[in-house]
């Protein structure tokens, strides 16, 4: 019925990922069962905890299987339903890995609800990156007028959503990000009020200088020595949320250790890791939230698109190492 | 018209107190000015925080400072007072310092307001160290039933207390002591499942047997290898409570490290260091329910106490040493 294209793992990396870790398959995608429904995807969102999967070792989550389609969030439109809830047309949001179509029963499919938004918001902003952005500065830190705040891997698909919601509340919020001209972005495009470069010799001098009476809130998606920084500068009450460590493990890289627990005490601070997809409850008001400031005008998004599914592997090699501005994504058709 | 006798901190110690740290004084107790008291203490609690105060650099609170009188709570009566919220006679609780007398504007001063319950509880079981229990299980571990919670330093003043309440929650609870007797007294008194010396030659060995599926919760006080061990064993969603540090950095003994903050990203767990004097508000509330608890037989105490002033100085420096049994009290009447 259609010709589908996929790549799988082919075999786990040690540290960086190569492009013969992946492997290109072909297969016919067959009409669908009863319940069914075929998604010919649009867009297939790129992600770092992709990485982590990619190894052998448990983490928060089972190991992407070799020579199973890669993980991957994707948006498609419904080209073939057996299904009562979605018609042929359909818009919809789901896992549906790296290939040009899925098969699925329905489940852990959302339908778009929000037409005159761009379906690829609901990969970045309105999809897991926005989500954890939105968990992480209001469940966890719920930054204070005039507190200070960090976020790492600022322009990214996260920390650019996490720092604009900062800002809107009342934060004076420090971004952290490699290269000038994502610091520039940061700060002209997405309202940081600074934004300090972790590749500059003067990197540390920079941050200790940005953050002279400490730092309140620390959002954290990607580790070492960053995050090692910060947590030297911690205030009284500090709270600390950890969604993601690009550098810290991933990638076999160095950890990112805490010198001493006693500042934890001194400081009196709360650390928290979280993973978005334990909170499924709370994603239908998190993106009601961030489609109502998107479409205000109060919260924005970047993006870097490839074409074609053939450039996934070269553009999520890229992605860890920072080569893209905001949410990274491929499409499809 | 009185003669007081108290102990001021002479020098500060590098590594442990030793008992030239402390100087003896005398002084007359003048009568109270307007608004002022003068109360007689019948205990003085010693306590592991004060080793913190005792060197030079802030910690969450400022230093001891140098020939004046070692801080320290304090319950005893009031003897003589200028002030109409107390009378002669009131038995009140405070932080009275190492001194048989001290004068009060009556701030920080509370009433006893349970007579049926013995004056030294409102130093340990309805003082700072059951207090600093309470907040810690209630308000940061929630521990459900069947959960295994760890308690550290499990005999002393805040560890019985933290034990018998995350028993009373419904957990599986592991102490940890140092010497077989208290592991004894933990089980046997105190009600713990198990308690496991952390002295012992094997104490990792049966550390790891007592969590074969991990810890869901640590209340911890001490720090240290124990500390560690936990924190390589956290379950999915665990919290760990820190409200002391005996074993790292109070002493100037070796800090106790987080090898790799990534656990904190895999377990989605949550770290929170307090001090409860940061949650006064809560104070009356959690004293009525200990109150409530103790009266009903459900909790229980147990206290190491000294005879007279002088005594202070060696059962402190016992106390870090762990020779004590619960709650350390020096008698001062």
């Amino acid at each position: 019925m259609f010709l589908n294209k996929g790549f799988v793992l082919a075999s786990r990396p040690e540290g960086a990922p190569r492009p013969e870790n992946f492997r290109l398959v072909t297969s016919e995608v067959a009409e669908p069962a009863g319940g069914e429904v075929i998604v010919r995807h649009h867009y297939l969102s790129l992600d770092p905890y992709m990485r982590g999967r990619m190894n052998a070792a448990k983490s928060y989550a089972e190991p992407q299987k070799l020579d199973a389609i890669m993980i991957g969030g994707t948006v498609g439109e419904v080209v073939a339903s057996q299904n009562p809830a979605f018609a042929v047309g359909d818009m919809v949001v789901g896992m549906g890995g790296w290939q040009l179509y899925a098969r699925s029963t329905g489940q852990g499919l959302r339908k778009i609800t929000r037409p005159h938004i761009p379906v690829q918001a609901f990969l970045g902003l309105l999809g897991m990156p926005g989500i954890t952005a939105w968990y992480g500065i209001n469940a966890i830190l719920a930054p204070k007028p005039g507190e200070v705040v960090t976020v790492s891997a600022a322009t990214g698909a996260v920390g650019s959503v996490a720092g604009q919601l900062a800002k809107m509340a009342g934060a004076r919020v420090i971004g952290i990000a490699g290269g000038e001209a994502k610091c520039r972005f940061a700060v002209e495009v997405l309202g940081y009020d600074l934004c300090i470069d972790h590749r500059a010799p003067d990197f540390e001098a920079r941050l200790a200088a940005a953050l002279p009476d400490g730092v309140d809130c620390v959002f954290e998606n990607v580790g070492g020595k960053p995050l090692a920084l910060c947590l030297e500068r911690l205030r009284d009450f500090s709270r600390i949320a950890i969604c993601g460590l690009v550098a810290s493990g991933y990638d076999g890289a160095t950890p990112t250790p805490l010198r001493d627990l006693k500042i934890i005490l001194d400081r009196r601070a709360r650390i928290e890791g979280f993973v978005i997809t334990d909170h499924r409850a709370l994603w239908p008001q998190a993106i009601d939230e961030l489609a109502d400031y998107f479409e205000d005008g109060r919260l924005g998004w970047t993006e870097t698109v490839e074409e074609g599914l053939e450039a996934a592997p070269e553009a999520f090699i890229g992605m860890l190492q920072g080569k893209n501005f905001g949410k990274q994504l491929v499409k499809l058709i």
